[in-house]
């Protein structure tokens, strides 16, 4: 058996640091990501933990422009119509926020869960079945953690409707739903600071008010 | 603004390790963490992205021991309830597996997600809300990873009934789900193959068969 790693104080801090340094990034530079580096990517975001060992993430890589644009102009359908449920300043500013890097980023991925897979055998699920898709979601911090220790940042597009999207790639399985769309480069810039908060939308909650005891 | 930091090989190397060593714990030394550990975890987690930024964990400590007793009572009911949905060798296989560290783990947190929160201004959610979930589950993924640098293990229990775990750790707010319950401690034993494959419930499924191209 292999000999467990040593995790120093050097490494912790580090990890921290990869932790406030993450970010949701929309503005990317177009440059192309090295060959071999998404495949890289997604296969360390296989080492997410998932309920019973189901590994549900099913990873589409997007590269047709004709799938993308689709997506893009999904997106900015959806994104028109979110603007509606703000007035005043607060829709200037939502109309002023750059929300997805869907026209720049030179990688793309949409992610799905297999929502109906055997393997695992339904360990664990009976009682929490969304745990399935929750999977999924830990795969992808996974990726996004390991992607921006490599320089390369990732944005969440969540401003779309899953089912076109589906429908948009072809996806035949009706079991697959989508979890998330990301796009994925080199970002321009560099931030502590979540954008939302740069620019006014959502400060930071304070700790305790996330916390109760019992 | 502070500079951004430098990831070399050695760190991303680390990181790996890091996603390789995680595991889902369910043996725990009875061993208590150190003061101020479990909050400065809980306080990582935090650093999650989620939708809109709109911070929806809320994390409940539980240190009361009957509330500890009825939620294992729970855990045992619904693991039984499990245990008839197979049959045979599989049977056997499932009942001796341990699937929660419940009995010994010296700290547990019921992790919630406020699912009307207005933190955020609903920025995101409107074609996809399950990411308000999601962004719960980015935060769990972050405090899994964290703990685990400090060679603290994580344990995450789904084989529970969530209105049950809400209702004996009388959670008043109506808008609060639980995403998941964690024992947390130090493992009495690391590996780098999950528990579900060492025991042959569950391999690892092929890196090929979780990725398509469009």
């Amino acid at each position: 058996m292999p000999t467990p790693p040593v995790f120093d104080l050097q490494f912790q801090q580090q990890l921290d640091a990869l932790f406030r340094w993450r970010r949701d990034v929309r503005h990317f530079k177009t440059d192309p990501l090295p060959s071999g580096l998404l495949d890289n990517l997604l296969e360390t975001a296989t080492l997410a933990p998932s309920v019973g060992n189901s590994q549900p993430w099913r990873f589409v890589v997007v590269e047709d422009q004709n799938c993308r644009k689709a997506i893009r102009d999904n997106f900015e359908a959806c994104n028109q119509e979110a603007l509606k449920d703000y007035d005043g300043q607060k829709a200037e500013t939502y109309a002023s926020l750059k929300l997805s890097g869907l026209d720049r980023a030179p990688a793309q991925v949409a992610v799905f869960c297999d929502s109906h897979t055997t393997v695992g055998q339904g360990l664990g699920q009976k009682t929490m079945p969304e745990t399935l898709k929750y999977s999924v979601v830990s795969s992808i911090q996974t990726l996004w953690l390991s992607a921006r220790a490599q320089g390369v940042g990732i944005g969440w597009v969540s401003i779309i409707e899953p089912d076109m999207i589906k429908e948009i790639l072809d996806i035949q399985q009706d079991s697959w739903d989508l979890v998330a769309y990301l796009c994925i480069g080199y970002p321009e810039e560099e931030h502590d600071v979540p954008e939302l908060v740069r620019f006014g939308w959502q400060d930071r909650l304070p700790f305790d008010q996330t916390v109760l005891r019992r």
